[in-house]
């Protein structure tokens, strides 16, 4: 019998078993070609039937128009930081920025060696516990750049801003893309590194408005033009194959799920059932996001002291829940509890977390 | 029985059986953590344990000396082809580079957007059928740059060219990394993507001497630098995680093999094998690369009409030999017998290739 734990860590993360079950079973003979998915050409049919197949099913559970283009890119969403500001920059326009955390701070310093930044706002003086609603958008901005979801401080957009006419909505939701139900018209530019919501790391999904591919300066390096991979189906050069296939059947696991709406409904009941037991626990467990920035996805957490924490983290490795200690930026802990974190696992946690406290009265 | 065939495709192309039959023993519960190795943080201890032991096999295998840093990069080679120039041009000197085919032609045009490039050689003018041995490198070029072996032409270097002092010799080795025994310290500069002889597609090995590192301009984007991937042991951001532990996993493969003393041993067999085929095949098969310059990875060729080669693609196909049609560039049929095509295909297909002939007799 196969050993598995409940995975609370931040990614990479726990992935669906089902997904993980299929791809041992193929591993060696993928759908009778007596090759492994990872030994067959990228310009074989078989390899074009998946890339086909992953593509669509990102386009149908993200309802996804026509004409948005959907990438799969290598380098993580840290390639992305420069991408962003190198296909979107318009010389004499200022790029907009929201700082919530230290992916948007990474964001911003890249964005900054090529053109004019505005942080147009930014919860750094508050340890980015909430995201920012009041801000100004400059009505010129080449475009304003927002982290939807933020691992380290666990908050989270609740809803997203309204941008003026002509100034696209870049997001980066590596950490919660297809969490929820979101109106993809809103967005000019989606990022997401898969290793949280989506498959394995190794590879980014971009999802990119066509108009917005023109923008970028013809003397750009080839692989950094988001263009090369939209006009090459993101086969411009080898694409990384494992991590889009294990992509694919994850999203065939989320499609017979019930799609996003589905996992929405269980992400934010996973999310009220950690939040109630902080919220109960009369200041033994103390949630580090304000209230109304809560994110779905991670939620952390400090404790009295660092010994408390520590033994928390270690008493819950006995029980199989792995993954607790909160990034050093906020210390603590913290619970990952991305889409494929069955709600078993979370009620596995709240009751740890209960019978802890209780254990400490 | 799981189906295998004999697989010769260019890339990804096969990877060594006991390599794929260890990552399905332990694809859902990675040494006893009750998780799958895609899906435990980069920051474990798990994990720090794999990136060290995959680089160490690397550092052994090719006798990598330590004033040398091995990174493990996304993007593919053809992010290499731009990342070289980023971080090895010097203003006021040209960067040399030896044409001898298509993927010298893309790591050209990339330079170009730079700063000055020359082109000391190429063999362009003969279909890219061998690799110039003519040539006078620049006495101040920042760089020379080759391509170790042109998979769709069938051309490998047979040595190595001697450099003047202080211009380093930078080589895509992504078709023939490993392949024979080489000296590492010969080169300023190694990289390979890892689809053809390492793992599978989706990292990119990059073998650089130390004080290379720090010719990159500071305002350089942070992931375009060779150098924030060696300071952070290639885990700036989160790393492809799976494509780099199938390079373990095949790495202590030829470890046990008996190294790349063994694998060149094999190889050179492997090649004469196809060779003497064609040698003496009286024109049935025609080889595409001049003798002086035959590869040892891709072995190119044709015959009379493509109706022919259709059908020996097609013959070939029925017992089990995949992936033999020739690349647009050359036409004709390719076979790509790369370290982890065991020699027993090579021998399936040369007594195929025999009796091809002889039926049309």
């Amino acid at each position: 019998m196969t050993k598995r734990v409940y995975n609370f860590y931040p990614g990479p993360a726990t992935l669906p078993l089902a997904a993980l079950k299929k791809a041992q079973e193929e591993l060696l003979d993928f759908k009778g070609t007596g090759m492994s998915v990872m030994e067959i050409s990228h310009r074989s049919k078989e390899w074009g039937e998946e890339i086909d197949a992953v593509t669509n099913l990102v386009r149908e559970l993200m309802d996804v128009p026509d004409d948005y283009r959907i990438l799969w890119l290598g380098g993580g969403a840290s390639t992305q930081f420069l991408m962003t500001a190198i296909n979107l920059q318009v010389t004499g326009k200022p790029m907009n920025y929201i700082n919530t955390g230290g992916w948007s701070t990474k964001a911003i310093k890249e964005a900054k060696l090529y053109g004019d930044v505005n942080v147009i706002a930014s919860s750094e003086k508050e340890k980015f516990s909430y995201v920012p609603t009041d801000f100004e958008i400059d009505h010129n901005a080449a475009y304003l750049h927002i982290t939807g979801n933020n691992t380290l401080y666990g908050t989270e957009w609740q809803s997203w801003p309204d941008v003026p006419d002509g100034v696209p909505l870049v997001c980066d939701m590596s950490s919660n893309l297809m969490a929820r139900v979101i109106d993809v018209r809103k967005f000019g530019v989606i990022y997401a590194g898969a290793q949280k919501n989506l498959g394995p790391a190794g590879v980014t999904l971009v999802i990119v408005r066509e108009d917005l591919l023109d923008r970028v300066p013809d003397d750009t390096p080839t692989m950094l033009k988001w263009r090369t991979h939209a006009e090459k189906g993101s086969m411009f050069n080898t694409p990384p194959v494992f991590p889009i296939y294990m992509c694919k059947l994850s999203l065939e696991y989320w499609k017979e799920f019930g799609g996003v709406a589905e996992i929405e409904k269980v992400n934010r009941e996973k999310a009220k059932i950690l939040y109630d037991v902080i919220d109960k626990s009369e200041g033994f467990y103390k949630g580090h996001a304000r209230k109304d920035s809560r994110s779905m996805m991670n939620v952390t957490f400090t404790m009295a002291s660092d010994e408390l924490e520590n033994e928390c983290v270690n008493e819950a490795l006995k029980r199989d829940l792995v993954g607790l200690k909160g990034h050093r930026s906020v210390g603590g802990m913290r619970a990952s509890i991305y889409n494929a974190m069955p709600l078993e696992g979370v009620k596995a946690l709240a009751d740890f977390l209960i019978e802890f406290k209780e254990s400490k009265e």
